[in-house]
């Protein structure tokens, strides 16, 4: 006998998630899982519930940002300093797979859950444990947010215009990377389980996430003298690979080698570009990026962004739109691919929200998400389930 | 009988991945899965391998930037235009666990190796096809590289500073959090498998991995007449909740809720904000953010960045440093969390490479890992392990 199972076929059907998590990186990471086929059922303090259930944009339901991370998880209120309502914590970890919280390191261990504890008293639970800085280190009882890590972490200091501030990435980058590599952590250790049987603790820092995809920028601290800053959009290393002006706007054009660089300037009207020696190779191109950039702008100024996007694409040469969020809505091809999905009885009811990138040929992908939940909104029907199972 | 083991431990142990992924969001998510305990071979074109091969920084022993993503991967030279090859390429698939392509939609099929026939002649292989678009919708066929799809998903309109232009996130968030996907995709088949004992294929877009880590800004879109732009570094909806200069330099400071903030008020010695009639909840201080931010700019150029952060982290308020790649790689902390480590063997020999941010209770976190493959080093160990599998 286990927990029924979510009404979401996929992969990681069957499998019960207890998510303490609040805000971004946890609640992230289990509406992933959700996607997957896993049931997500949130623990919400009896308060305020999720602290993101005021967060705006708001509309008439409530929260659209809690809506849009929750769609499809249950939610039971349940106080973790009340004994009686830990018993009925601990019915309810008895019967899951996977415990997941954001707290700071420590403190859900003071509430009688070190992981020696869950381990003993739960072998088959897996238990993610996700902070800002991890369990260790000199910094591990530091607060953290989203901004934190992106700052200390060194992707601001990557991001932002030739000679500018670093900037903030703009989206919660910090947290959506940590609540990626919170899913591939739960369920690699799932797929594991299926063998030993048993459940282990991971634990997942978000600076650790930053640095984990800082990418070439590492390679070239440790290889160059040169310390890496803001560039605008061009890539450090490939050119002409950037966004260039246009009669209209910007596009991006991305010319990953050689024939493709040579395809673009016949596209521009200036094919000598081509045997020009300071063009040559992508070296000399990077080199001379200045130069390169200048006799590029000067041409594609000439013309709208959707000429030259026909143009471009025509000849095969990797280009596109730099499209605000409005246009990505409205753009044919991500509603195509089930990018955004419906709410079940939506509240709020004209809400679209992002939709599962992980197409699977096994399961359907299915165009409406069940709706977030209000604060304690599944406390029946799961005390009865736990009452049925434990009778 | 099957194929030797990684000699990392982990949750993936003991699962091969036949890897014929270029440049970045493949090769990414194949390093993520190397990390988890995966045997991963890749299978290079014979004339050149992976592009990324050629790619720089450069160092003594070759391409930094292919070094730090195929560390402790095997490499297999392939033309798979060749009948003959294709056998071996067939019986090393026969033997493997999981196969990953980031070709165009429809080259893979061309070459023999359509889902069904997949399918078919390996049932239990679990095949990720990672492409710039997907393989269904009308841009299906477009080339793509990670600025592509940063520009056409609508990050880059969301970074920036305010008023100025849209800008590429500093690191190819368009291939690593693709490749990120990937590995959650991969790591769910693999544990439904251990049940249905067969194989699934996952359709992955990367642009539709952009779509999925809009977060808020699509709610926005939904529930607002306005659409989202670069707004520099600050929150659009949490304040104060962003970067603020000091006497040398910047550092970021992350007030979430009404308490941090009198606390950061104090800190400035201006506890009056916290009485101000604009600044009273965090609505309000949206809603005035530049008001607010003039005052508290005033007080934060005062002192040095480090003063600051001291005075900041005695009284708990998230803040932190902008940190530039080479302090990321001096920090103590990233050093104490394993996430700086070397390659065995190392070619080129002074490159540390990003660590695995995941830490499992069950396993060791190694401080090395085995280093990148020269083109088809591995050829002569991997048939001489697949004749003796086949004899």
């Amino acid at each position: 006998m286990s927990l029924r199972k979510s009404n979401v076929d996929g992969p990681l059907r069957g499998i019960t998630v207890v998510d303490l998590t609040r805000v971004l990186a946890g609640p992230y990471c289990t509406m992933v899982l959700a996607d997957l086929g896993a049931r997500v059922i949130k623990v919400e303090n009896p308060s305020t519930g999720d602290d993101s259930r005021s967060f705006g944009p708001f509309t008439k339901g409530g929260s659209a940002y809690f809506a849009s991370l929750n769609r499809g998880k249950e939610s039971i209120a349940i106080d973790l300093k009340d004994p009686n309502e830990k018993i009925l914590f601990d019915r309810l970890l008895r019967h899951s797979d996977v415990l997941i919280e954001n707290y700071r390191p420590g403190v859900l261990g003071r509430l009688g859950y070190d992981w020696e504890i869950i381990h003993d008293q739960f072998p088959r639970l897996i238990y993610l444990a996700l902070s800002g800085f991890g369990r260790t280190g000199p910094y591990a009882q530091r607060p953290a947010y989203d901004l934190v890590v992106q700052a200390m972490g060194g992707i601001m200091s990557l991001t932002g215009q030739l000679g500018g501030e670093p900037t903030r990435v703009g989206s919660s980058i910090g947290d959506i990377t940590a609540g990626l590599y919170g899913a591939i952590g739960i369920t690699a250790a799932l797929h594991e389980r299926k063998s030993s049987d048993k459940g282990c603790m991971v634990d997942l820092g978000m600076l650790d996430c930053q640095v984990a995809i800082l990418e070439n920028a590492i390679a070239r601290v440790f290889t160059t003298d040169h310390v890496p800053g803001p560039i605008g959009s061009r890539h450090p290393t490939i050119t002409p690979f950037s966004s260039f002006p246009t009669s209209d706007g910007h596009i991006v054009v991305a010319c990953g080698n050689n024939v493709l660089f040579y395809k673009f300037a016949d596209c521009l009207g200036v094919p000598e570009l081509a045997t020009d020696s300071r063009f040559l190779d992508n070296a000399l191109r990077t080199l001379h990026v200045d130069d390169l950039t200048a006799k590029i702008e000067f041409h594609t100024r000439k013309r709208s962004s959707s000429e030259w996007l026909e143009l471009l694409l025509e000849a095969g040469i990797p280009c596109g739109p730099i499209n605000n969020v409005q246009q990505v809505v409205d753009d044919p091809h991500i509603a195509s691919r089930n990018m955004l999905v419906s709410l079940e009885d939506s509240k709020p009811s004209e809400l679209k929200v992002a939709g599962n990138p992980l197409k699977f040929s096994k399961y359907a992908d299915p165009v409406t998400r069940d709706s977030a939940p209000e604060l304690d909104e599944n406390r029946e029907s799961i005390v009865r389930e736990l009452d049925a199972l434990d009778s």
